[in-house]
Order: C-alpha cells, then sequence, then structure tokens
C-alpha cells in the first residue's frame, strides 16, 4: 500500500454532551470509512467537549467518559469499522491518582486503544489547564500499517521541547494533532506558521484537526489543515462549520499530494462569522429557540438583530422599540426599518408613561435619570425573554464596555452578547461589510451559507441594515441632543487608546509614549478602572480578538493602581 | 544577646495602592522600632497588595512598585530605621527576564536587601499564581544577629519538598514565612496544624504573618502566629483587625517564651466578622460611605442589614421597603422595625402602582410577572444608589443563588453581596447568634470591636433582628400564598445537598449513595445547573467556606452533563 487515508473531522461538540458528542463520532467515523479513510482523526476533548472546566473535578464525570468511550469502541467494531482508526480526544486520570487528563484515545479493533496525555498545559489567556490537569510524560507514536505517526494534543506544539523535540529524534512519517484552538483574528495564520515549524522540526508532515463551534466565549473556528515538511500547504478545511475531509499521505513518495484548499474569508467575514456561530450555538446548545432586544435605531443593536438574524432567521427575533421623550423619529423610522429588513417581529413599547410612573415617586436627575430610561427599557426586554423563552441579547460593544458607557441592568441585561468583543469602529466596518456583501449577491461563506434556511438566504442577500444607523453621529439618547462625543473621545481615538492599554496591557507612561495626550489617557484609564465591576456582571460574548474582558483579562475590582 | 524581638506586623493594604501601602508599612516599622524590634515582618505582596492578579502583567506597575521599594529603604533609613529588618512581599521579576515574580525583599540599611521568589504558585481554588508568576529556583537563610532565619512565602509551606525541604538540610534557627492566605471556616486550625507540620521539619519555630481585609471576594483574616519545633503555640494575633504583636526568640534557650495568644472566636462570629470586614474594606477601598437595599422584612435583607449597620454604621444605611400586593403586613412591620433597632435611614416606596403601569403595557402573568415585581424593586434600589453614591447591597445567600430562585435584575442588583456564601441555614445560625451577642451584652470581637464608634456600639448591644423575621416561613411574596417550600426542598435538607454537590463535587450516584432521595437530587441538581449563568452575572461577595460562588468554581453555562 503506498496511500494512507487520512479523515479530518471537524466537529461541533457540545461540554458535557457525552451521549450527542459519541453520536457525533460515530456518524462522522462512518462517512471518513464510507470516503475510504484509514484513519479519522477528531479534535481535542472531543468526546467531553471543550473546555470543560471543573466539571474535570466531578468524578462521576470522568467515570461517564470512560464507560462512553468503552462503549464506542464496542459499537464502532459491531458497526463493521473496528479496522478503522479512530483518533480522539476525552478525559482521563493518571495512573494510579484521580488527577484528571487531557487524553487523546484510538478506537481501534473494539477496544480503547494507545492513549496519549497532553504534556503542555496551557494556563493563559482563557485557559486553566494547570487548574485542572496533570501533565502527561510520555511521547507516543503510533504505528499504523506501518506508518510512524507521532501525536501531540494542542498546546503541546506551542511551546518549545516536549514532546515534539522528543517525536524529532525518533523518525515519524506524519505528526498528528489534535486541537481545541479558540478564534481570534489572524489566528489562523499563526496556526499555520507554528504547524510549519513543527513540521520542519519532525521533518515530516503535519495533520491539524481543530474544533469548530461556539461554547460560552468561545469559538472554534476549525480551519483544520495539513502542511508538508517543507511548509506547503496540502489541505484545508472550511472556517465556522463542520467538516469532512480526506487526505491521502504517500508513504513511498516524498513530495505529499495536494488535497483541496478552502480559501481565506477576509478580515470582516472571519469576525462576522464567529460572532454569529458563537450565538448560533449558545443557543442551540442551551436550548434557545429566538432572541429579543431592544432596537434603538442605532448601530450597535441594528448590528446585534443582523447577527441574531442570520444565526436563527428573522422570524425567531424579537426586536422592541422603546422610545423616550428624547428619541428622535429618524432612530423610530431607522428601528422600524431595520425589523421590516430582516422580517423580524417588531413592537413599540414607549416607555414615557413608565417613566413619569418612577419619577412622581422618585424624582431623579442627571445620570440617575438617565439610568433610570435604560433600566426601564432593561425591564421590558427580560418581559419578552421571561414571557416567550427566548434569549435576550446585550448589544454593547467593546469601547462602552471598556469605558462603562451603558447603564448595568439597563442596556447590560441578557443571556448573550455578540459584538462584546468588537470596538466600535470594528462595529461599523463590519456593518458596511454585511451590507456590501449583500449588496454584492455574494455568498455570506461560513456558517452562514449553512444555516440559513431558504427564505432566510433570499433575505441575506438584502442589505440589512439601514445606511442612516451607520451613519449618525452616536448618541444613548438619554438627554435632549445628547451625543456620545459629549462623555467619551472620538472612537478612532478612543479605540487606539482602548487597543494599548486593554490588549497590550500599555500603562499610562507608555500611553504617553505612544504618542496619546495626557488628557485622553487621563480620561480613558479613569474610566475603564471604573467600571470593572460593571463589565464582571455583563453578559457573555464572543471572543474575537487576542484580549476580550472576561476570563481573558482578570484584573481586581479593588485596585487603586492609576498609571 | 539573648532575645531576637519580632514584629508581626498584621496589615490591611489595598491592591494597587502603592503610596498607601507604603505609608502603612512605614508606619508599622516605626512602631515595631518604638517596641524594641529588630524586625518586624509583613505579610505576602505587602507593597502591591494581594492578589494582583493579571495587573502583574503591567510593566509600569512593576516599575513603580520596584520604584517604591527603593523610595521606602531610602526613608526608613532617614528616619533612622536603617538597622531594622523589615521583611516584605513585592512583585519582581525573574532575572533577565520580564515574568513576575512573588517577592520577599528585606528593607535595611538603607537599600532593598535579599530577595526571595516564592516557589509553589498555588492554581486552585480562588488561585491564579501560575498565570501571572514563575517559579523562584532558590531557597534563602537571612542571617540576623547571627541567628539564622529560613524563608518561605505561603503556599511554599502547603506543599511538600521545595524550599522548606531544602532548609531543613540547612539548620535554621527560625523559619519565617509571609502569608496572604484567605479566610474559609476552619482554615486557622489547618494553618497551624501545617505550620506544627513545618517546624518539626525544619526542627525551629515557625513565624506565620498573614494578611487582614478584604479584596474583592476574598477576606483575609489575619490570626498570626508563632509555633515552636515542638507544636506548642507562642503567639498568637487577632483575626479581622490590624495587629502589630511581639515576641522574642530566644537564642540560648531550646524551650521558647510564650507572648500573648489571642483567644479562639467561635465559628459564628469568625463567619460574621468575615462578612462585615468583606463589606467594610469593599467600601473602604472603593470609596463608598453608605449602602442601600431593600428591607424585605425576610432574614436575609435583614442579616445583611445588619452586617451593614456594623460595617458603617447605622447611619449609613439606607433601608429600602418596597410592598407590593402580595406583601403581609407583618413583613412591613418587620421591616421597618428593623430600620428603627438598626437606626438606618427607612423609605417606603409601594411598587403596586408601577407594577400597575408595566402591566398596562406587557399584560405578564406567571413568573414573568413575578420577575417584574422584583425587577422594579431592582430599578428602585438602583435609582438611590445612583442618586445617593451609595453601594447597593444584594441580600441573596448561597441556596439562593445555588438554585436561581432569585430574580436577575431584580432582587440581584447591587455592587456586593455581603451573604452570598451563606447557605440559608447558615443565614439563619448568624442572626440568632448576632442576636444573642447582642442581648448577652459581649463585646462583638474582631472588626466589629475597631470599627464601631461610640454610639454604633451602644446599638451594637441591642438584639438588631426582628424574631419574627428569623422564625416565620420564607417566602419571596411574589404572589398570594407563596412560600420558599412550594419550589425548593426544605432548607435543612437542601442545604445538605448543596454542599455535597457543590463543595463536594458528588455526581448523582455519590448523591443518591449520600443518602439523598432521587427527587429531590434530581431537582436540586436540575437548578443548580440552570442558574449558572445567572450566578456569573451576580455581585462580588465574600468567599467564608471552602468552595464559594465565583472564581473557585469555574463551570461552563453550556454544559449537558446531569450526572
Amino acid at each position: 500500500m503506498t496511500q494512507l487515508r487520512f479523515a479530518l473531522a471537524q466537529i461541533d461538540t457540545c461540554v458535557g454532551d457525552l451521549n450527542g458528542n459519541a453520536d457525533l463520532i460515530l456518524k462522522y467515523a462512518r462517512n471518513a470509512a464510507r470516503g475510504g479513510a484509514r484513519v479519522v482523526v477528531f479534535p481535542e476533548m472531543t468526546l467531553t467537549g471543550y473546555p470543560i472546566e471543573d466539571l474535570a473535578f466531578r468524578a462521576t464525570f470522568r467515570r461517564a467518559a470512560w464507560d462512553k468511550a468503552d462503549e464506542m469502541a464496542g459499537q464502532l467494531k459491531q458497526e463493521g469499522l473496528g479496522d478503522l482508526y479512530v483518533v480522539a480526544g476525552t478525559v482521563g486520570t493518571a495512573p494510579g491518582s484521580d488527577k484528571p487528563r487531557n487524553r487523546m484515545v484510538v478506537f481501534h479493533d473494539g477496544v480503547v486503544w494507545a492513549g496519549y496525555d497532553k504534556h503542555f498545559l496551557p494556563n493563559y489567556g482563557v485557559f486553566d489547564e494547570f487548574r485542572i490537569f496533570s501533565s502527561g510524560e510520555r511521547s507516543l507514536v503510533l504505528d499504523i500499517d506501518g506508518v510512524r505517526v507521532g501525536v501531540a494534543i494542542c498546546e503541546d506544539i506551542w511551546q518549545d521541547g516536549g514532546p515534539v523535540a522528543a517525536l524529532a529524534t525518533q523518525h515519524v512519517d506524519l505528526l498528528l494533532t489534535i486541537n481545541g484552538s479558540p478564534y481570534e483574528e489572524g489566528k489562523l495564520h499563526a496556526r499555520y506558521d507554528l504547524a510549519v515549524r513543527r513540521a520542519h522540526e519532525v521533518d515530516a508532515p503535519v495533520i491539524y484537526v481543530n474544533q469548530v463551534g461556539g461554547q460560552d466565549d468561545l469559538v472554534f473556528d476549525g480551519g483544520s489543515f495539513v502542511v508538508d515538511a517543507d511548509g506547503t500547504l496540502l489541505e484545508r478545511s472550511a472556517m465556522f462549520v463542520q467538516a469532512l475531509d480526506f487526505w491521502d499521505f504517500d508513504t513511498e513518495s516524498t513530495r505529499q499530494h495536494v488535497a483541496h484548499i478552502q480559501p481565506d474569508l477576509d478580515a470582516d467575514q472571519e469576525v462576522y462569522c464567529a460572532c454569529v456561530l458563537g450565538l448560533q450555538d449558545y443557543m442551540a446548545k442551551n436550548r434557545f429557540h429566538g432572541v429579543c432586544l431592544g432596537l434603538s435605531g442605532g448601530i450597535d443593536s441594528a448590528l446585534v438583530a443582523t447577527m441574531a438574524a442570520d444565526a436563527c432567521g428573522g422570524e425567531q427575533v424579537w426586536g422592541i422599540s422603546m422610545p423616550s421623550m428624547y428619541s428622535s423619529d429618524g432612530s423610530r423610522d431607522d428601528a422600524a426599518d431595520l425589523a421590516d429588513r430582516l422580517h423580524a417581529h417588531y413592537d413599540i413599547r414607549p416607555i414615557e408613561p413608565l417613566f413619569a410612573s418612577f419619577q412622581h415617586e422618585l424624582s431623579l436627575e442627571g445620570v440617575a435619570a438617565e439610568n433610570l430610561q435604560a433600566r426601564i427599557r432593561g425591564v421590558i426586554v427580560m418581559a419578552y425573554s421571561n414571557a416567550r423563552g427566548v434569549l435576550a441579547l446585550a448589544t454593547g460593544n467593546k469601547s462602552e464596555l471598556a469605558c462603562g458607557y451603558s447603564t448595568i441592568y439597563g442596556d447590560a441585561v441578557g443571556g448573550y452578547a455578540p459584538i462584546k468583543d468588537l470596538l466600535k469602529t470594528r462595529v461599523w466596518e463590519l456593518a458596511r461589510w454585511r451590507n456590501k456583501v449583500a449588496a454584492d449577491g455574494v455568498t455570506l461563506g461560513g456558517v452562514l451559507d449553512s444555516i440559513t434556511t431558504a427564505p432566510d438566504r433570499a433575505r441575506a442577500q438584502q442589505a440589512p441594515i439601514p445606511v442612516s444607523s451607520i451613519e449618525k453621529p452616536p448618541s444613548a439618547e438619554l438627554r435632549p441632543g445628547q451625543k456620545d462625543s459629549d462623555s467619551l473621545p472620538q472612537y478612532a481615538l478612543l479605540d487606539q487608546v482602548l487597543a494599548a492599554y486593554i490588549e497590550h496591557a500599555h500603562g499610562r507612561a507608555d500611553l504617553l509614549a505612544d504618542g496619546f495626550d495626557e488628557r485622553t489617557v487621563d480620561t480613558v484609564m479613569r474610566l475603564v478602572d471604573r467600571a470593572e465591576w460593571k463589565r464582571r456582571q455583563y453578559p457573555l460574548g464572543p471572543k474575537v480578538t487576542a484580549l476580550a474582558f472576561g476570563r481573558d483579562r482578570r484584573l481586581p475590582i479593588t485596585n487603586a493602581f492609576r498609571e
């Protein structure tokens, strides 16, 4: 035999759903076998879902995962798939201990075969693996029909030394890696560069299979691939959708065969797809069929509503316009126009009488009165959510969240916040991009292709977002003539300072050295630091940048440092 | 010289407040010198505050801490304290790298002297130190007037091996440990047992200095102490207050001198003090002078209001009664009675007209209508907070939080939640305890002694909580005749299941083996799992048990595992 066929099974699992994940593995294994594969490779911790966080500590969970793996091995054999090598991830325990491990197993011939435990445990950014797992100590080379296949799990290829260094001295024919690598803008290229380095190190092709799908605040983008020892890209799967792709390893040639290579997505498309997939999977895995949100006529709620319509169909979106005495006619028209374009439900609930009732009791002024308006809206949005069983969406962007320019328990209410990791300038870019692809009549790609039903697909071809929502100066409309720029620096400037302060952890001296003026720096730092308590209570939303708020950036609320 | 006098400086620092912390160190160093000390010992990361979390990554912070340490060394010398050995903690960096380290330094003779870097980095429970620090590799023995003093930082004595094992072979006369050990019930004894083990290991007395004070969700209880190699307790400082205590090491005797030993607090007193200190420090360090909260007449809000009055004085507490059509007269009377006993402000804001206004628009039924009532109350509480600049307190207990038996954006609003880690049965116990000590006329101890002003002290001697708030069956009063027991198992049973499921991570099979009936187990597990999203948005509150909600228990929201 000169060809060994691998199937790259890039699937969307759910944390804790052992039955559902096992069924998905079986389904893809069947299809892989049908396609002639000798080996089918699944992502990191396929059976358990990933990341399992402190669920790792529950002994009943580890036992159930182990029993399920045994059952699967039997089932594969029973179905005549005993010859297939099925490479998947699950939770294990260290020998002679109950300390959990991040494990790769191979199902073959009716048993759970060779196991490899992840060596490098990421404990930075969003990762807490040193908290829950102990490290594996041994490298592993599988012999599959005489082909020597070295293995590694995700972080093992991000660090020098360890198992890959060990494999480099063991003459492997292939390096197989299973991954749960969360999306952030530009990460695809980082992964590719890394795989090329490891391919060079072991002098063999690298197969990189990544998970796809949303899990709480993480979105896994898929984009699995194969690279040759010389860096040639040999295969690439699609991003943001499940995929089963095949690649043949030629055991007798020094040059490997190039299989199908999916084209790059552009940067806007990537981020947009990540937000939609994050929302869609949060809904599916938590059993929500629809969403509700306040529609102000502004750009943030317009973009979120559009993403929601792309995620679950416009007819599952309840848009609520809640005008006050300070809302402009233009804003109301834009909200209605948006709902119409999205085929979304649209209700108008004026808050003026409610505001008057509260003010009769409370006589609030200034910011307290502004917050009151936002909180009345929050109560209404949650009433829709409770009464209809739909998911409330918070529409805040990252610039707002950074500066605390939102009302806690007001516009901040919700179970999911699709654009919380998008700076305001990025919100505008994505809105323009979404309108443009609609106008161009191009297909949207990624998750958007796979999920929209036929009528939605037609809708998706119309520019969803009213131009005036994109072009008008942003305003919270909580007092007459209010503009965001009354309280905040212009967004073009603000977003640059935020990127430096938040993503690059620049302090005051660094920001001044970056060329930002003192007044802006002091304003932004003060606003960001003071809003930490609000961010802690903000809903989850998808991470799409190198540093998102949440477990990616763990700062104390009580913190007097101002430099 | 036969005596070497140590001062144990158990101080309350604030994260990031380099100036304030330095001033506090200088003040205690002066007093230590005045008391004849040769060595004054401060807690872990004194200068920076603890834990600094991702602030460790900010280069300007590390530089500022280093500059401040240099400045302090000069200032100590200038004040004639150059001869004193001042042992304190700060952030450092690994040699030739910018990876942060958890460092002990000694100020002496105008310079920042020997440095020791923490070896074992806790990365479990509430700790993330492996995330932010790299490990020190070397043990350190200080020579102070010929006395060989080995050193260790907190976790270094919790793990076998490492620096203490190294010191055991180096014939030290003393082991000095600086600590930031957060409170949980019973931990004092665990620390003491551990120190005895280490004292035995190095065959020398152990000095254990712990931080005191609240930092976000952690409360440090102080309770510093000295134990001899044979396990004899030689000194113990008070819990929950700053302290400067002295202990003399006799260089010529094999039996060490016993200094002052503070008596034990009882378990209720410990937990109550922890909650009060947590709240008090959250207020002080975030510059709040008062609090507001809804007073329902129930036990939870009564206990929280009492803790608040103990923390900041009754005249800084705004209690708001917000009766609905379902509120009993008894509840209103109890709320008014409580406010009166606490000398708190008391306003009545009936929500019926507001509820009618919303219902005119929304016509809600069932749970949605119940939540509406709670959310109207949330809006009012936040209006008080905004208008008066006071801290809103959430009054939920751990049983409620576990089961999701609260309304998000309703009774869950607030910046701090003083009893979120107390099970309902514990809430009753603490209420009875608080009334009892008042009735007995005993001083309250700990933080309660130090903080109350003279008029408050008089007030503290009156039983604050109306007996009927303690004795009546708990009810949310959101529909006619509603009782908690309609929706939840009886608290005596519920709290046992919760302790097993949450603190001990027992799964379904384990809980059944524990003897709980199937129906209760399934109900509780379902409620707890479904409420994860609400807990994520809940305010901070003090950890007082072995496992609190929050960073101590990191479970995915999206999680299909039901066993």
